[in-house]
């Protein structure tokens, strides 16, 4: 046979042979074949292996059966069932030569020609030698057989080949017993048609691909909120993984981007405020430490060793000290922000615990302290406190402020055992039994306030007017959120609420402001410790809009 | 020419075209060649698409432009990037004819005869009809040359071709203007020189493969060091902070402490191992994606575009990308780490998903890997999976080891909508009414299991054998740990729940395992990034027990 179209035309996948002997000439002259196929970048990476021996040829009959044996089971349909099972997909046993065309993979290892877009070209080479093999062989007068119902590990596992190389199968070459009718022997029984002629359809015209250009898009364009939200949303779904996937490290990304208004959001020198002072009700035994921790925390914290530093330090958080009224009087020191009010408040059980003039001091200093933050280029700020006695100052607020019963409010504070507790809320009782004030803010805030606290409620209001990200402690810093939120509402749309506390108040509070804390790790420190370890939740949000592919940039399918 | 040796010899990748026309009948001759190539199991899949247009081809050419300039980027040596660039490798826009040869992956959708083992034998009939046309238009006197270097993702979405349709790569058919003086262009310019002859070698004898029992009983008891626990817990209680205010970072300095075996624990060298492999049982509809993007996600892991590579990033960790058991070949890379058992898992709908013996390849498999990274210093590593199809693996494992009805073990997967989600729960209550074997661990590993779940048990038992922390990540990582604890309950020692997903599954599992997760994020994409994102969590504990001051030293009194 020498023409191309009848060599061409009378290629079978061969699986019945005759017991003819394949002279090595054969054999030689058809690998000489699937040398002349292409070679990717002349990587020359097809491999041959040949098989004389019988126990080989039984090893591979075996592992064949395992295999097929599965692929009977993949079809429900019980006529089809039995027809592949009369099929003969095989002649390993049988046909004299076997071989196996591989291909090396450690050739792309090295600079390839031709396989950046798909490193499957090295394979498609040697598939191509393969073609050119079966053709020389049907000139010869010979066939060959195409197994590749295989379990290709364990095939390399017993043919001991090496990690690199890569099998197409295992061919079976020999003298054809039969040309099954000039046919394909799955048409000739029967199983399916061979189709007529290939089908060919022309291409005319280019399919516009439209990709979304986020980053091209000026700011100023984007006219209307909504469209900046839709754009937004387009931008988050568009990262390779499910929708919603990262659940709430897509609102935060979300918020973050709203918050600092563009699509591309990042938290510039990050820094966490505490604000320390002293409660004239720490003297009535709320509390389970002295007054003096306060000044000693303060110490503690300008000389590194608090939970706070140690957090700052971790994460690269900016931290700033307050002393918001401390009852002490501190050296000058650079660390330390003095805003103090006065020395300590006076207890709420008898009096006010300041005048309302030192109430709207506080808003205006808390303010201040957090606009020169502002000024120095921060868009990310933390609010933490110290203060002993500031439970209970707390818990009063809130009380007032929600209208919850004292002992819905109450926590055990840094450590308060269960019979201090019933004591301190029976205090706390009659202290607000004892209030003959007003309704208003501003009074109720004089009679049972804290400076540090606010403070906090005076610099969170500047921080959302400054256009930061307002990240929210403990018990005591939510409780100055709450009393700024009655001032402006608003504010809960740059507020990230970092930790559920221990303090059961605080999730009756959270549950009250309809706010969803990042973490539950029973935290009851205080010091903005809360906001320093979510920190890092923040920036894997930041992180993934940033910097994780596309579906479009990444070439993976959408669902 | 006439001659098959002929033909065969003188066909050439052509890249330089005269402006001649080619005639429809030498197309369609050559077509037919292709039409006589073979077909696995009669799919008849290849289909053929013709450009003409000028615009079209106009297009195509940017999209290899683009993708040509990113080749020359992979060689740093200067004189091989000169010579890459000189070099001519397409004719794009001068061959008169255009031609995509593509084959339709949807042919595997149905029972197909000649697959079980891969399913490339689809691709390799298309790549034959590719030969059989090159020889074809050689013999005919025209030429081809093979433009592989494109970007497939946006060549087919320009090309407007169905997802089905994978196109081989863009063939430039015309009358060939040189025969390169009867060699390859690359050998004629010296870029290489072909091998003279082919390289085959005989395999005479098999290799027998050893498989390694996996110890089923549990380890020795771990001698409960009191004194050592008495002083951390000192330790612990001594830092500037009421006694547990630092809630669940205080159990995980503990944790880490005795995992450690020291007072003064550090996490050295971090590492995230996500395994990625396919499940039989994705053919079956439960996931909302195509197999298919289980191989993109490996490729966006190793291009470091997926959530799991920004957030190893931000948090300074290591990762490690396993293919154990991808249903693709994956050229060598260095990034990735083979284990590959095969080419995805069986459906464990009709029949077992694995042998036994792959069973414990897998063990063995995950083990040696997690020894490798404890080798090289990493005393912390956390697990992630990437798997189209492996909640559902999951869920039945679930079900099956803790005797939960499967509707309690089942959940949305990446994102099935609820009739689907009754869908697939029917699917694997069938699956699981099916099973008549053994209820021994290995035979419901063997049926229901997958290569990259199987692996992460291994994994997690050669981490705990390493004294390494143990980070679990979602669902199906704690159902890899969940097979780990039946074979050695003791691993929980060494074990930090990094997550609950929204997964609900998840949270029912992980109160069955007592387990106490650190965030609750509502993450649930897997690949190891709730790992991460919680790691920052394990270094403010680490942090706060090393770093932070003592009541003693800093003088503050304690309550």
């Amino acid at each position: 046979m020498s023409n191309l179209d009848d060599i061409l035309k009378s290629r079978r996948d061969t699986r019945h042979f005759t017991a003819d002997k394949v002279p090595d000439e054969v054999i030689e002259k058809a690998l000489q074949a699937g040398h002349w196929a292409p070679s990717v970048g002349l990587t020359d990476a097809t491999r041959y292996f040949l098989i004389k021996s019988d126990e080989v040829k039984t090893s591979i009959k075996k592992l064949f059966l395992d295999y097929n044996k599965k692929a009977e089971e993949l079809t429900d349909n019980p006529e089809q069932k039995e027809l592949y099972r009369s099929l003969k997909l095989e002649a390993i046993e049988e046909a004299p030569i076997g071989l196996i065309i591989a291909y090396d993979r450690s050739v792309l290892n090295q600079f390839t020609i031709g396989t950046i877009g798909s490193n499957e070209a090295v394979k498609f080479s040697s598939v191509c030698a393969v073609q050119n093999i079966w053709l020389s062989l049907t000139e010869q007068g010979y066939g060959m057989g195409w197994v590749s119902i295989l379990n290709y590990y364990q095939f390399k596992k017993i043919l001991d080949l090496p990690e690199n190389i890569e099998p197409l199968g295992y061919f079976c070459i020999g003298k054809p017993a039969t040309n099954y009718n000039n046919q394909p022997m799955l048409q000739q029984l029967h199983w399916k048609q061979k189709s007529e002629a290939p089908i060919c359809t022309e291409i005319k015209e280019i399919h516009q691909i439209n990709v979304p250009e986020f980053d091209l898009k000026s700011e100023n364009e984007i006219e209307y909120k909504s469209d900046f939200n839709t754009l937004l949303q387009e931008k988050i779904d568009s990262k390779t993984k499910p929708v919603g996937s990262l659940g709430t490290l897509e609102s935060l990304a979300f918020q973050m981007a709203t918050v600092f208004e563009t699509l591309n959001p990042k938290i510039v020198k990050p820094n966490i405020v505490v604000f320390a002072a002293d409660h004239g009700i720490a003297n009535h035994g709320v509390s389970d430490y002295p007054q003096d921790v306060t000044r000693q925390m303060v110490n503690n914290f300008l000389d590194g060793g608090a939970a706070i530093n140690v957090f700052c330090k971790q994460n690269n958080i900016e931290l700033s000290i307050v002393d918001s009224g401390v009852n002490y009087d501190f050296p000058t020191n650079a660390k330390l922000i003095d805003a103090k009010i006065a020395k300590g408040t006076q207890s709420f059980l008898h009096v006010a615990a300041m005048s309302e003039s030192e109430v709207h001091f506080c808003f205006e200093k808390g303010k201040s302290i957090v606009e020169n933050i502002a000024k120095l280029g921060s868009n990310c700020i933390g609010f933490g406190e110290m203060g002993i006695g500031n439970t209970s100052t707390a818990s009063v607020l809130m009380s007032l402020l929600t209208g919850f019963p004292i002992q819905e409010c109450i926590g055990k504070g840094t450590g308060v055992e269960n019979e201090k507790l019933l004591l301190k809320q029976n205090l706390l009782q009659k202290a607000l039994d004892n209030y003959s004030g007003q309704a208003e803010l501003i009074s109720q805030l004089s009679y049972f306030g804290g400076f540090e606290i606010l403070q906090m409620a005076g610099g969170i209001l500047a921080a959302f007017e400054n256009k930061m990200l307002i990240l929210v402690d403990g018990f005591i810093c939510t409780v100055a959120y709450l009393i700024a939120s009655k001032i402006n509402p608003n504010i809960k749309q740059n507020a990230v609420f970092c930790h559920c506390s221990a303090e059961k108040a605080h999730s009756k509070l959270l549950n009250y402001l309809e706010a969803k804390p990042i973490l539950n790790l029973d935290l009851r420190l205080g010091e903005g410790t809360g906001c320093a370890v979510a920190f890092p939740i923040l920036k894997s949000a930041e992180a993934f809009l940033n910097e994780m592919a596309s579906f479009e940039s990444a070439g993976i399918s959408r669902k």
